[in-house]
């Protein structure tokens, strides 16, 4: 990645959108050429349509070999199939590897589809194996053989190593490239020794100070390496005072402690304190947008969806969603049904009872998003929970009672019937401390059974308060009015 | 913040939250022996009061010198305001700053309350200009004023330059900490400059050459310095593919161009392509969990909330987005008020009207998702808009035939009403369509006329499909069954 001469992100970035527009118009001129020589059945027809199409081509070619592969990724990830497809094929192919990695699942996806297992090993060979490990799901068994056989052995044992991590850990974000130094060299020794390397790899802000085991003594800063008078030892120059994390542990603790730190880079060490990688900044902050953007889409019951994947396909993504969502609905359904003698009597509940529903929801939605934040932060803990469950009733009854009225006052009004406007007044506050309550409670519960509390606690809120919106609005009116 | 010395890190990042407990344990101490001491009404309970409390206190506070600044700050998170209070005051003051950096808006402002002048002024000694713009907005004038008196000249220039920056462009984010080369010396001359700096600055991992004017010229990365021969000029060593950013730049493009290219640092030119700052990955991290943060606290109609705000000032922060809730949810309670007398005659339709309205809610923000998604990363041109549009519909299509017949099955069944089932089925259908179309219109209406598409579109859509929903079926209930 990082020996990648960097044409295309010369000058402004919006480079990026400029040249997908170029790529498309090549393209769209392609499409026109070809449609020109199918409608006038022209003879000699292939020769031409092949000589127009070649040109085309070149064109295409030219424009794709001066992009960074991560523009490209971007480009394919705005290509409907077809365009996407012909677009891949012209793509140098010792590129293939650094574009796969880029690219979204579902588009990474059509990719692999369209290419056979040889084309899939070269493409692994100018990765290295952390990155491979990232491809690995994607790829047939045979590749990963195959993948596995051209690998030297050091390389073979850091991808067992980072496919044996589940998604989520360090273990699965880190990479191999760590440069390791010992205590009792001077920083001269140190600089010659990296001389003697082609290039740093990237994102190296640090050295790690290590044993002959590779035990972790410490680490010196690029910084220090470079300001520090060159006869110092290392020992003398290095901190001790380091962040390391475990293969292990959570990903997301580990993205809090980059940002708290302000880290580049950071070993990671096994029980022993022994070096066995690095996590960099760069892993994180890829870390940080897949997983917003996972739970953006998981809110709504969605996998990673390919914008252009056929009707079909992505209709089927969105079926567990919606079944889940007609499952919860048709209750609720069922709860207004009860009530049906009293909704023939006052017809004015049927207009009025969504009402209930809907603030409850939203208000429930709201507490939902501040306890899912405040656990994303280790903010709550046993001690906390209480008041906090406290406040959040404490709002809900402020809520409800402000709120309540305004739509007690709307029903009284627009019926004129004051007992009412008197039940709305008091279904919205139950139902508002209702959506407090199970708004609270849901994302802690989740969040205990191991689950992402972002994912699923809006439906079970929106089933509460719907459910019980209409019970407690139906049941106070069928008491009091009916 | 890099020269702290980071002993609160050492080891696991556990420990923050150890240190929570602890922390939370000294003051529970404090409050019980408070307590005690109150009750009992002992003679000289002055005395012993404040020996156990200082006793109390030096412990705490030896406590809180070991932390590093974000873990101080991530406690003050988590304390209730008097907690929070006793602990701030017992913070080294020189690190006031730094912790007020690190905390959230709403927590920020509590920290400040309690701060006189003199003491603002002084916290802000220790921060760079870039650190002291984040601040500025939420200190009193004249700690302002007196902040300018106490800077040098060219420190003021940074910080008037970085105030006008408006918040979200590259020119809010950058710093001012870059280092600059000539191109025609040698790479011993640049580390011999070096040396004479006390330290280089935090993700400093390129240097900039520039000329005498501050044109930029090319970079030269760290790496490069090091592994390269001392006696190359950099001229011969420094890259000119470069990745620049304007000030009036959106930091969101920044961000993405980060992350597409793995940068850790870049330098911001004017439009003369002079060196005017310099964006790090440390800015664009903040950047982006901040953003993520305000989006997810944004789409339920809330701005920063401290945990531990009162009841009365949280119960405010709810009320616009609960406003206008309620105001869609009225219009939409008087669509069903048009058919009241149809739900006279067919109490089923109350109890069924729900379901179309829920699940075109819940397809329609599926679409939402997505085209926001797609819209964030540039996704959407003019030229895909339209089969996207098509795609949405066909997806509506397909799940509304599904959906709706299963739907409307259910109600046939429950009802004995094979043409209720059919206007069910339709009105799903129908509806679900609407979601689709909404869907996906109005991010792309918010986008252009500049708001966050990711924040308003939930609302409108919900009162479309709800109204909408509503309408269609006891509209076709009218027409067809009563």
């Amino acid at each position: 990645m990082d020996n990648f001469d960097r044409q295309a992100a010369r000058g402004r970035v919006d480079s990026v959108q400029q040249a997908a527009e170029e790529v498309r118009a090549i393209l769209q001129k392609h499409e026109i050429v070809e449609g020109l020589v199918h409608r006038q059945e022209m003879p000699r027809q292939d020769l031409v349509e092949n000589l127009v199409q070649k040109q085309n081509f070149i064109e295409l070619k030219n424009k794709l070999d001066s992009l960074h592969p991560a523009d490209i990724a971007a480009i394919l990830e705005q290509l409907p199939l077809d365009a996407r497809m012909i677009v891949w094929n012209l793509v140098k192919a010792d590129l293939d590897g650094e574009i796969l990695l880029e690219v979204s699942d579902a588009v990474r996806a059509t990719l692999i589809a369209d290419m056979d297992a040889d084309e899939l090993v070269a493409a692994t060979e100018q990765l290295e194996a952390d990155e491979i490990a990232d491809l690995a799901p994607d790829l047939p068994d045979e590749v990963i053989a195959d993948v596995f056989r051209s690998l030297s052995t050091d390389e073979r044992t850091q991808l067992r190593a980072a496919m044996s991590y589940p998604d989520d850990t360090v273990g699965a974000l880190m990479d191999f490239e760590m440069v390791t130094v010992r205590e009792d060299v001077s920083l001269d020794v140190v600089l010659r020794y990296l001389r003697r390397l082609d290039r740093l790899p990237a994102n190296t802000d640090k050295l790690f100070v290590v044993d002959r085991r590779d035990t972790l003594k410490g680490v010196l800063s690029i910084g220090d390496l470079i300001v520090a008078s060159p006869e110092s030892e290392v020992s003398q120059v290095m901190s001790t005072d380091i962040v390391t994390f475990n293969p292990d542990s959570d990903a997301e603790s580990a993205a809090h402690a980059f940002e708290r730190y302000d880290l580049v880079s950071a070993p990671v060490v096994d029980v022993h304190n022994r070096v066995v990688g690095r996590m960099t900044i760069t892993d994180i902050v890829d870390y940080i947008r897949e997983d917003a953007e996972q739970e953006s889409l998981g809110k709504v019951g969605l996998r990673d969806e390919d914008l252009f994947s056929s009707v079909w396909n992505s209709a089927k993504n969105r079926w567990l969603w919606l079944a889940v969502n007609l499952g919860t609905a048709f209750f609720a359904s069922r709860v207004i049904g009860i009530f049906e003698d009293s909704i023939e009597k006052l017809v004015a509940l049927a207009a009025l009872m969504p009402i209930v529903a809907a603030i409850a929801g939203n208000s429930g939605n709201q507490t939902v998003t501040l306890i899912v934040r405040a656990l994303a932060f280790d903010e709550i803990t046993r001690s906390n929970a209480r008041s906090l469950l406290f406040k959040e009733i404490g709002i809900a009854v402020v809520n409800g009672l402000l709120w309540g009225s305004i739509a007690g006052l709307f029903a009284w009004i627009l019926y004129g019937d004051m007992s009412l406007g008197l039940v709305m007044l008091s279904a919205m506050l139950l139902n508002l401390i209702v959506g407090a309550a199970v708004g609270m409670f849901v994302p802690l519960f989740l969040q205990r059974i191991g689950r992402d509390p972002a994912i699923g606690s809006s439906v079970l809120l929106t089933f509460s308060t719907d459910s019980m919106g209409f019970f407690i609005f139906l049941g106070l009116a069928t008491v009091f009015l009916v």
